[in-house]
């Protein structure tokens, strides 16, 4: 880790990856050295298609397998964009070998599953973190300031929150979010994990003391075994009356909105995740628009840069912060308890 | 009733009554021609204030007692402010004796209660219509034909709404909507209703399959026999996967925000209940901005007016409809079950 470029290693050519890829070669801090598929010719194909846009020098090399991704000497951290079904196994190597994890979202099928993770990186010093792109923009401090100063929204009481995408019909045929043992949350893990870390964000990490969950919708693809969750709703109740509800959904078009609201007053967010173009984000204070000079997506200034590059500053600093695979743990157990609720039909379930 | 105004008699001097009064004397088809109060003091005191602002000529008369009121031969229609608790047994009366009957919400202490009010009034040929003002505003005519446009929302699959304000602590020892006999309900009676109301409009006025609620504060005053609920949030399960969300407090200041989501967008309002001055009313199609030219309050264009006119109208018709009363006997089933399934721990609760 002398240098003062984090070197990493991209396990799998998952969509998302792309723009990673982008995110690091904004960051100014790393440099993606290795891309690993299963099959070479795909580690080639992704990488040839990245360079055409987003060029490191050298050329990333393309890797058959994620072992020897993972045993390089020349990669500091790992991105993993794998399946929330395989990822433990990996996670779990990265971390034997030393390496820093980015972890894509859920990160766990379960909260025990994801402590031993987080406990692995522990041991071997390297740092955690997830793939949420939103907590890194600065409209998040801007809330935090104007949470906090006491007199705009006052004692906060409500977290409302929705994320959802309408996949196209192919999605339940093929993509791995409509197969259980991939992604045995759905919706849930996809979409419902930023509501719920928004809603903890809100309430200052402490966990709610019950939460509820309700399976709206679920289907499963051909080859799945169970069916996923394709709509769900989830509702969080916290010690000192602060409550939370969201909603997440395949089958809705792009929603994206959140509104905190207090005994003072209130802020709202059209696009609260980000996922829209734009050189500039924003969000309500009682009905002022307050603004970020924060392009959203693509560019140096945007979240998903500033996470790759707050992760790499962690990693090549050599001493990992607790704070990040707190709040991926916390954000799982909460999930986890909200997955368990919709199984009871709604009863309220206790995060652990 | 062969005159081409209605003339009102209120049931009661409470606050609401004096911005239905100003409603009335901006209908064009309304004279108030008494009021009612236990104690006629009361009565005087609130014609001569109401007088100084929006006067009827000749002034409305003061009436000690309930009763005198309703067996007036010169009223043709009631205005019933009093509690849900106490409200029954003179909305019967008012229908016996021939009076159309304009309702404060929530209309009664169960759906049973209403539907024999509601069935009183068809036997008596009279008008049913709760105070629910937003109703009547053309900014839900505008909302019904983009959501009916096929294009801007498709297919409606979530509701999101929120009502709620900040009660002074003089409230919750002071008013009847802090006390369970008279409003049993409390915020989700007094708040709640329109969340709900607003979720069966959107669901084109079919009842959910299932409804949940969640007591997530209550208080009652030193003279309640119970507490009542000063925060609720409730969910509508409807057939078709079109599912609504809603929360309602007397802790969080004034929040009147909803949402209505569907497969292809989405329409938002800041202000559903239409809570506010201002010229102009709006909501947002997919982010787009789409304006009424109707005042928010207190104006002859305004919904309080259009509800009050629209009353009248049907009255002095001769013909009422059954949509009214139906609508408010909807709300009513929804509602108490939503408060039933609280009761009983969040299990999901049939209306009925």
């Amino acid at each position: 880790m002398a240098s003062s470029l984090l070197r990493w290693g991209i396990l799998s050519t998952a969509g998302i990856a792309r723009k990673n890829w982008q995110a690091i070669r904004n960051s100014g801090n790393g440099i993606v050295v290795a891309v690993a598929s299963r099959d070479i010719n795909s580690a080639k194909k992704f990488i040839s298609e990245c360079q055409a846009t987003a060029p490191f020098d050298p050329p990333p090399r393309p890797i058959g397998g994620y072992e020897e991704l993972i045993a390089s000497p020349d990669v500091d951290a790992v991105y993993v964009p794998l399946p929330t079904g395989l990822r433990k196994e990996w996670l779990l190597r990265a971390a034997a070998a030393g390496k820093h994890v980015l972890s894509e979202k859920p990160c766990a099928t379960s909260a025990a599953n994801l402590r031993e993770v987080v406990s692995a990186c522990r041991q071997n010093n390297v740092q955690f973190m997830d793939g949420v792109m939103f907590m890194h923009s600065s409209r998040m401090t801007s809330m935090r300031s104007t949470l906090d100063d006491g007199s705009t929204v006052g004692r906060l009481r409500r977290v409302s929150s929705a994320f959802s995408f309408r996949a196209n019909p192919d999605f339940f045929s093929n993509n791995i979010r409509a197969h259980s043992t991939l992604e045995p949350f759905g919706c849930l893990g996809d979409l419902g994990w930023y509501c719920i870390r928004l809603s903890l964000w809100a309430a200052d990490w402490r966990l709610p003391r019950t939460v509820t969950g309700r399976l709206i919708g679920q289907i499963g693809r051909v080859d799945s075994p169970d069916p996923v969750p394709t709509e769900f709703s989830g509702e969080l109740f916290f010690d000192d009356g602060l409550s939370a509800g969201f909603y997440c959904s395949f089958v809705s078009e792009l929603h994206q909105w959140a509104h905190l609201d207090g005994e003072k007053g209130g802020l709202t967010l059209d696009d609260f995740v980000g996922l829209r173009a734009g050189e500039e984000l924003a969000y309500t204070a009682n009905g002022r628009r307050i603004t970020i000079s924060e392009h959203a997506m693509h560019h140096p200034t945007a979240q998903e840069t500033r996470m790759v590059r707050a992760f790499a500053d962690l990693a090549l600093g050599g001493k990992p912060s607790a704070f990040w695979p707190d709040i991926a743990l916390k954000t799982q157990q909460v999930m986890d308890a909200c997955h368990r609720s919709a199984l009871a039909g709604g009863k309220p379930m206790t995060p652990d």
